[in-house]
């Protein structure tokens, strides 16, 4: 047997009982967790400063380092993420659909935890605390998979984690780290059908790609956004230029931020000028033959539609009403987050209900998209299919439910 | 480009439109299907026989036979089916979860449309009229891929139900059958991620598996039941037999029907030789050592206890208490339908909480796990997984959400 498959029997064996504790045990575990990594704080640190040394000798891009690096702020800002999570209502054995069948048979649609959830994940080691967090406090068990690159803080942290949940009521085999970084290992974990209930994958398109051709676990694709703005005929100008500039350059690198935006050809001429002023020398315009009449951008290619930039580029494309934009984003869109600035109340409504996504956006920055500015406290992931979960993975996308049926004799007849 | 992608691109564009349709236009669709059914009553037989009589040359078994076999009585059910989904409240586009963040945003959680479902399914030609009724009536476009045993009898019905939709407000292409009977169109449809949104096999162990195995698209696995009826030491005996033998032979050939029964060491002195006396000469015993103490039985094996019989045969086990009953069924189960038969008051509560299945009963028959018999109005199927949807799948588990958020410039700060 599997040093994994001993892993996850752990991790199977102690599911059942985690379902069973009440939430003030659950809460309690989460205080003990924030005092142990308190108390390893200066051990965190310096295990990270081990991976961040490796990543500098690997010549890791200077973003990805600054994804990787614990500091005492960022040590304190995880610590938070837990309070938050202790805040939140418990999601489980909780319904709102109850009802009584004509032969007397009460069936009742009770939320209970999925069992033991799998998570593949990149770089930052504050994913670690936080996906764990929830997973506790939704009673669920975890076997993570980080990233070889953070394998020093993420074993440190898991280490002081199992040191404050040896104090609780809760079992220490609540999770688990996959220590091995050999990928055959995450192959292993994608067909662990009788243990895994559920893997979730968060971070570039190769790793989500990965999984989802290798899973027979039911899988959550997260994380892929190709995010557009749509500025239609009737916009507020400053408005736009405010949402489009927060959604671009806010923070470029994230899943939420937008790569594309789609004009009307009304405005086009008066708009698209203000524009390529307020992105001067901050981003890098590519634009369709009907935008590089009106503005100066480099020659948008059909490559350029599909890319998620995650960088400073901003792909432009001149349109003739709502309904080529919408087309525009279900050819070329991810699902993700999509956005429409209008006064037009008609068109909103329009494009609220037609566009496939998992954030539909009137008059605001596609930013939001995210379990802490939603008010989850955090999130496992952003879904971006539409099976299980979509957009921001919260406690309440972490359960499932059961029927329960109640009797008195009752047969089929 | 294959016909298959042909037809998977058809039904994506007529998804747009669908997810847009009054409720209104949905069911006047729907009557206007159970009219073209009628009408086209005698070709569907007529195609049905051709099915029928090539079974019979293959030497199918008889009772195959009886489930591909459609009758006047057979057609009037189907159509009653049809009649009782336009009854049911359309499940698009409605939300129990609004609110507003500090910065002013108003988020919404709406229901919305799958897109396209496609279904994998044998034999039974009803479920081809089923399926797609329940589809339509959730805005979800149909990809079928029936049995090639029941080939003609699909293409007939698919036949009415186009002429149905040519005379309504909804386009003919929501439905669409694949009538190539090789199993690597399958393997094609099972990774179309671009066109199927979420893929149901509906069937034996081998199709389920075949399905897992080769999909990238999401799947959700249906119908496999290993589902057992522990005895408690206090039950109302009476009723554990009536319970019982309704579970067992109803119709044993279905995947809520008991296959294993757990009998506390208490009462088996007194029970077994009741069961033995109500099931006799109609039901075939494997028992454990202790249970063969008792009464009569062939030796059960670990084979035994992991077996979906679908047969007039009951496995019978002694335990020694509420928890060996709950740990036989974690490890043996297959989270389909579990009861306890009980007076017990914690005991039950325990039980329902604790086992980990899709239905868990008190006092109560496992076949009451169903759609029609749950009030869903027919099912697309009974999932055994525990993510999207658990149990009886009916037009409450044909959707998906999408978060509506709507602001006046909102930004990220």
């Amino acid at each position: 047997m599997s040093y994994l498959i001993e892993q996850c029997k752990r991790l199977k064996e102690a599911s059942y009982a985690l379902g069973m504790i009440s939430t003030k045990d659950k809460d309690e575990a989460l205080r003990l967790i924030i005092d142990s990594i308190k108390r390893n704080k200066d051990d965190i640190l310096a295990e990270n400063d081990k991976d961040v040394l490796a990543a500098k000798e690997k010549g890791t891009k200077d973003s990805l380092i600054d994804r990787l690096k614990l500091t005492e702020d960022r040590i304190q800002g995880i610590l938070e993420g837990i309070e938050t999570i202790i805040g939140l209502k418990d999601p489980i054995w909780r319904s709102n659909d109850v009802w009584t069948l004509e032969n007397g048979l009460t069936i009742s649609k009770m939320t209970v935890p999925l069992g033991v959830i799998g998570i593949i994940y990149e770089s930052r080691p504050n994913v670690t605390v936080d996906a764990f967090s929830l997973a506790l406090k939704s009673g669920n068990c975890i076997l993570l998979r980080g990233s070889s690159s953070a394998i020093h803080s993420n074993k440190m942290i898991v280490s002081a984690i199992k040191e404050g949940l040896r104090r609780s009521k809760v079992s220490e085999d609540i999770i688990e780290l996959i220590e091995d970084t050999d990928r055959n290992v995450v192959k292993e974990m994608l067909t662990l059908n009788e243990y895994i209930d559920v893997i979730i994958p968060r971070g570039g398109a190769d790793l989500i790609r990965f999984v989802v051709d290798h899973a027979t676990v039911p899988t959550i694709e997260t994380g892929i956004g190709n995010c557009h703005i749509y500025v239609d005929e009737s916009a507020n100008l400053e408005n736009a230029i405010q949402i489009i500039t927060n959604a671009k350059i806010q923070r470029p690198g994230v899943c939420n931020a937008c790569e594309t935006t789609l004009i009307h050809e009304d405005i086009a001429p008066k708009f698209l000028p203000m524009l390529a002023a307020a992105l001067k020398d901050k981003v890098e315009l590519k634009g369709c033959p009907r935008t590089r009449e009106i503005i100066q951008a480099a020659e948008a290619t059909d490559m350029d539609w599909a890319e998620e930039y995650l960088d400073y580029i901003l792909a432009v494309k001149v349109v003739s009403n709502v309904d080529e934009a919408i087309g525009h984003i279900q050819a070329y869109g991810t699902k993700h987050s999509e956005a429409i600035i209008t006064e037009n109340y008609t068109n909103a409504n329009y494009f609220l209900r037609r566009v496939d996504a998992a954030a539909v956006y009137v008059n605001a920055s596609t930013r939001f998209t995210d379990g802490g500015a939603f008010g989850f406290g955090g999130e496992m992931g952003i879904s971006t299919q539409k099976t299980h979960a979509r957009g921001p993975m919260g406690l309440n996308e972490l359960v499932t439910m059961k029927y329960t049926v109640v009797g008195n004799g009752q047969i089929r007849q």
